[in-house]
């Protein structure tokens, strides 16, 4: 039997384009600019390299990105009974939230399991956006609807994110719009246009401060499919002068900054608890939301696990697979699972992300990962990792 | 910017490997077969190809072939309400189903829309299985039990076939199992276990006659992921004087025989009736179940477009790309599009499956198809192709 390939950044296999996977708006663009692999997530392919994973970081860390990030499908809700409704499929009390508002929130399911973690937007005349990750929703969220006897519509809308991300984010994305972004809040939205040239039609879309890393950035919910290549090329141009390159959601950066990977951290039995969420669930308000009385018992008894960092010892070679999860050892037995590891830059250290049993975590003894020439040690750490510079 | 690669049976993307997208129990093996690309299923990696497609066609009509599509993941249905809520979620009459039988079936939401064609298996114990094609109707299925109130526990068991497909099939898998499998109608099947060695427990899984081609064949539902492996193993090593091999999901033989490939054929708003589904669509049984009413309408209006088959003039080159729809037109007016292209060596001819206006289905005159060199003649033919020997 052949050997799987030793650890590497990203392990790839050759896969064969349908129909039933989706292209993006971005992706005619994407190939231009030398995407070189591709992930699929909510039946679409999304770009996860152009070749140079250590530029792409340096962009992201010091400069300015641009992600095609369409296949963050929304689940748009409208309708007179569309903010009970959307309560309704979330865990987080929402009674205060208000127009060009966003919040991070968990969708769950009667259990208390997480089965999505999205980008709540509540926009104008009384719709909301789901802004998802890779699980589909949409089933989900009709399904609820009808059967609860709920009068609102609920659709896939064609909205296709655009990702601007990094320190010089925000200088590029002001000098597209206009100097008032500056003061929109982390998750808070505008609606918006983007005027290309003056005999065009602006480009419709949604602009949101936003986005899957913690360098800052904003997220442009582009609202007309067939301009995403316009869109693209606007940013890019106007980019330039920033040093702006294409890039991905970033392994790396994410693991430092400790943001959650749903369906990749989580398995289909996590909860909220055990997920970082929290904090952003709230089983005690008055409305009633799915798997609230679940999530009242995980809360009170304490979640079994925890997400934690690990710091790894050595290179991390020989250890983890990027495809599959490896098992955590302490005293000869095993305590969690250890999702995702990556060299990072700025610790100088090999760091992973993993679910841990929570009095393992709280004792914060050292624990052991599996790897192809023996055990490894590691210590946990909470999330975010400390990077230098304080953030 | 960069064109898009010209006609050609696979287009290829490399993919990033990630726990996200789940490995099937097969997954070794196949790698070790020679398995060199493959599609995202249901969340699975699921092989398309060992890299010879003309050898994978040929045993798959000529002599015999093994697939790993565990990708087809089971949604089981227990529990003392079960028989209404899989009626409730399934638009075919299943009053007289008995254990032991499967049936192919629709599920539809509640604007009759399909959205998924799974074989439905009703297994001992008052258990069901929706045997299912790309979307995750866990979600759907776990929804609308709860809200409607069915006393039934909704799951996806750990179950992944293993499908034996082509004329020589039958004969290896009596010898595997038995000669009593030879009386097994279609659909139908039988929970058994296959021994391998006198020292090991018999690996339990449910054998059925089935398959996603016409050649004829059983899928093997192996109940235990952890072994994979041996009965890969034990199917390899009895079809060697059968001269089996490995392949997959046919694109050549399944447009011969009219396949439906949902999400690839259908679009999100097509109906069972535009998929060659309707006598499997029973709208006026007593039984409630989703999209009926809208169904019914359908049913009574006629539906608007037509699965068909295409017979299209010359080689196809330049034609259909494998990773989207091609537009049909006729008098200078789209009047469908063509969602699969391939050259069948039974036909000698480029053939296609398509859907297309009622009213142009109904008058069959002649079609054009685009290509990147102009339009190309094409006539419209029922489903499945005739093809030589009367098949």
């Amino acid at each position: 039997m052949r050997e799987p390939p030793k650890f590497a950044t990203l392990l790839l296999v050759k896969l064969a384009m349908s129909p039933r996977i989706r292209q993006s708006p971005y992706y005619r663009s994407t190939l231009a600019a030398g995407a070189s692999a591709f992930t699929v997530y909510n039946k679409m392919l999304m770009p996860i390299t152009y070749g140079d994973l250590e530029a792409e970081y340096d962009r992201l860390i010091n400069g300015v990105s641009m992600w095609d990030v369409a296949a963050e499908r929304q689940v748009q809700v409208e309708g007179p009974d569309a903010d009970a409704c959307v309560q309704y499929l979330s865990s987080r009390d929402l009674s205060k939230m208000v127009e060009g508002q966003g919040k991070y929130i968990a969708m769950c399911d009667y259990e208390g399991r997480i089965l999505n973690d999205p980008v709540l937007l509540k926009l104008s005349g009384g719709r909301y956006w789901f802004s998802l990750a890779d699980n589909d929703m949409l089933l989900w969220c009709k399904a609820i609807a009808h059967e609860k006897g709920f009068d609102v519509r609920v659709t896939e809308p064609d909205v296709s994110p655009l990702a601007v991300q990094g320190p010089k984010a925000e200088d590029l994305v002001a000098e597209l719009f206009s100097e008032e972004i500056r003061s929109l809040k982390y998750f808070w939205f505008i609606e918006t246009s983007l005027s290309i040239a003056p005999e065009t039609d602006p480009i419709p879309l949604v602009l949101c401060r936003s986005g899957w890393s913690k360098q800052g950035g904003f997220e442009l919910f582009l609202q007309d499919g067939s301009r995403g290549d316009e869109l693209w090329e606007a940013v890019a141009a106007a980019g330039q002068k920033y040093g702006i390159g294409p890039g991905a959601p970033n392994a790396v950066e994410r693991v430092e900054s400790g943001l959650l990977s749903w369906g990749g951290d989580t398995t289909p039995d996590s909860s909220p608890y055990e997920a970082m969420m929290g904090k952003y669930v709230h089983p005690h308000i008055e409305a009633d939301f799915i798997g609230k009385a679940a999530l009242a018992r995980i809360a009170a008894e304490g979640p079994k696990r925890l997400m934690v960092g690990l710091i790894v010892e050595g290179d991390g070679a020989g250890m983890l697979m990027s495809d599959r999860r490896t098992a955590i050892y302490q005293d000869g037995e095993q305590v969690g699972t250890l999702a995702a590891l990556v060299k990072s830059p700025r610790l100088g250290k090999t760091i992973g992300l993993g679910q841990v049993r929570t009095e393992v975590v709280e004792a914060g003894d050292p624990v052991e990962v599996e790897s192809q020439t023996g055990w490894v040690g590691a210590s946990l750490t909470s999330l975010p990792f400390t990077l230098p510079g304080g953030t």
